[in-house]
């Protein structure tokens, strides 16, 4: 059984998935259903305590869960607030998580309730200073392992081979610098004198050189920053050439993950119809081809560890390796903690 | 590994359901098939001795089952009747399980055959009183133990949350009264000056006020007889006021059931378009509340016993539970004569 | 878990369904990807030995297959051909399989390399010699285990239930021949003064009377060669009569089989019409017939071995169980041999 990191904010979902609905989730094998009290976010697990119906199968009334089934109502902290059939006892208490609302997502700790620090959410403060004219979201459900999805952006020479018509041609013969960062890991790629690939032809146009610059930085669980920027050749990068992504990789199961991106930019901020192209564009390479790949790869390994059969590594993968060995550090941390 | 009660009358479907095609279904993983012969209905496993075949792929004549994969034929005691390929030996024989057709119902025994008794079957004489103009029937194939569809209808005030544009609104606040009977277990509710819920409004209309009445009998393994009422206020209720259901939980498997429904009534019974509309609205909410609900509790309790689960007991559980108690009691006595 | 045959051919496919894109198809529970070399046919494990992708997912370019995750290339041989990221190391290398392309298929060996005769494949000049516009080719997958395709062929006496509307009504009553021959076994029928099955009624109108003779022969572990004629009554066999067809039988896992079937005759060799009639009536008897016929078989026994279920066998059943004891004979040797 594949050992997680617990006691680390995972994200949820995007705040525009909440609405009045409840908000259905598994996350680490738990069903989890998140819904909006009268001032916060509150995650429980998704099981009524009396007759293990779903509590998402109710509705939300004044802040509080109704079951579907027998109308047991529970508060966001998990305590019944309304036993219509008798008395409410202290035993009428559904499982709760600690959930906080920041940089237009909804995060949930997983493990111990009293180590839930909001300060450890990593801070994405770039998502809340970007208009929603700028933003991209993708929630995408992949059948994969969350440590296939990090391998997968941890190593963007793929993005030559697997995303040719979007994103590649700027990665293969760049020797990535892989760099051990207080938290976590970043690898940096730089390319000059290169052709644009077709997600950046309306900053700098095919006939042009360019120089690409692609920073990815992770950290765990299961966290990244891409930061990538595309300039014509000969002119120095500002930051508002830089288009910065947050890509969670909240694993569901051992063997599937909740694949959320948010990108960001700094251009035409307000282009609805750009912002509408470069979704359709990225949409392609991350529905069409990562997670077809994702899922084949998961399907070729099947329930193994895929350090056990012996991948090959190459020059490319020392970035993915070296995030790989600081999460298995931190499980086992955590591991002996608990022990 | 689940232990079921076998030296009981399970309900294999309703005579209607078995015309000149076999009628397969799986009763406690057996597949078996059941069809017609010149005199009786048979129940035989569903498998050709020879080659495994399911005998259900070929075709009845002369009341004789024809495997379609190499033509053995076995009569309904599943004996070889004809064998085109050579001798008729008494190693050609198919499991047969004892069965018989009474109530409008086909009933089959999944224990010793020698203890099964047609006069065990539950007196359902109210079904063949009758006509087939004021009977609605249900089958219903539900992914869920037959224990929570039985706990499903031994708590009835479900049907103020599950069905409130049908069925609900006249139960919560009532205390009901549990009753041991001599083979099972009754639940008795009754409310006064309610609002008459939809389904009965083509009786009393919803700007009147009702007593409304129900008793549900529960009998081991899987059977109960509910009974409901909705009068007038003021009024007394007689047997003509009374709608009266047969609903059989057979289970295919520890973790799916043949829920069979069959509800008579008293008052306009040869008008069809009333059993139409009356129909419509059961459907809804067995098929589209009830079934849905019934899988998700399955789903979040897995294969696990719900009882290891400890769920939170409420007063409205008291019927249940005594059913749960006098089941597990009877499995247990058949477990130890068994052994 | 069951155990194969390893040191054998199997046919992978037929020759016309590898073109320019990989072909792929698990054998054996292995998955596997062929693809033409610039002379030849290559069978490789269908898994980059970098981080598991599927090679079939990439492209053929040259002779060599390019993964579509980071564009390693491979040869024929499984070596790597060409790595845009580095050095190319030895352990960079696919396990590759001994192929041959053969009479219009595709045979993969499955055991080990070194005992890879191609002397060993199966003599089918038969399918050479016939004209293109006289073969037809079916590929069926099928949920049952290739033993129980093998037993339906060496029983063919199904045909007369099964397909009664195409290729049956020949066979009950008639004892078949069963031949222990060197390298396998043979089964025989032989019918005289019956109605032509539709399947032949264009050589004998069905207001005659005809001998049909059928030869079925059985090579381990899963190649058949089935032989059919129907002459009209009086008139003596020629091979211009036989109809000539392989039945290919590879197990892609315990329960499932990629079943192919090429079959030929030597009348009206350029009639493409009548061709596509042939194959109309056949792939009803093979799609519609026996494959649902099969499955239900396989779902009935499961994951058991047939024979530990104890089927009653009949004196139609010698051909097969015969070869049954042959495999399970040349399996029992291989395993001590590798022991």
């Amino acid at each position: 059984m594949e050992h997680f990191l617990r006691n680390r904010w995972y994200q949820y979902g995007f705040s525009h998935e909440l609405a009045d609905t409840p908000l259905t989730r598994t996350i680490i094998d738990m069903p989890l259903v998140a819904f909006r009290t009268n001032t916060d976010v509150s995650i429980l697990l998704d099981m009524c305590p009396h007759r293990f119906a779903p509590l998402s199968t109710g509705r939300v009334d004044d802040g509080r869960i109704i079951c579907g089934y027998h109308g047991l109502a529970f508060d966001g902290a998990g305590h019944c607030a309304a036993n219509p059939h008798g008395k409410i006892t202290t035993a009428l208490r559904v499982r709760s998580f600690p959930a906080v609302e920041r940089h237009g997502a909804l995060w949930v700790w997983m493990g111990e309730a009293a180590l839930a620090d909001p300060a450890l959410i990593p801070d994405l403060s770039f998502i809340d200073e970007t208009p929603g004219t700028a933003r991209i979201h993708f929630t995408i459900a992949i059948r994969a392992s969350y440590r296939l999805v990090t391998d997968n952006l941890l190593d963007l020479s793929h993005a030559d081979y697997l995303h040719p018509d979007t994103l590649g041609g700027v990665m293969t013969g760049v020797r990535p610098t892989v760099i051990d960062t207080d938290n976590g890991v970043a690898v940096e790629w730089e390319n000059r004198n290169v052709v644009p690939p077709p997600r950046f032809r309306e900053r700098v146009p095919a006939t042009q050189r360019a120089n690409a610059w692609t920073r990815a930085e992770w950290q765990a669980p299961a966290i990244m920053l891409i930061k990538t920027a595309l300039t014509q050749s000969g002119r120095d990068r500002s930051r508002e050439d830089e288009v910065w992504a947050l890509h969670s990789m909240t694993p569901e199961s051992a063997g599937s993950t909740h694949y959320f991106v948010c990108g960001t930019r700094r251009d035409r901020m307000d282009d609805v119809e750009y912002s509408a192209r470069l979704r359709a564009m990225l949409q392609h390479a991350f529905e069409q081809e990562d997670k077809p790949m994702l899922e084949d790869q998961q399907r070729r390994i099947g329930m193994a560890d895929p350090d056990s059969l012996r991948p090959i590594l190459l020059s490319i993968d020392a970035g993915a390796a070296l995030a790989r060995r600081k999460l298995n550090r931190l499980i086992a941390q955590e591991q002996v903690a608990d022990a």
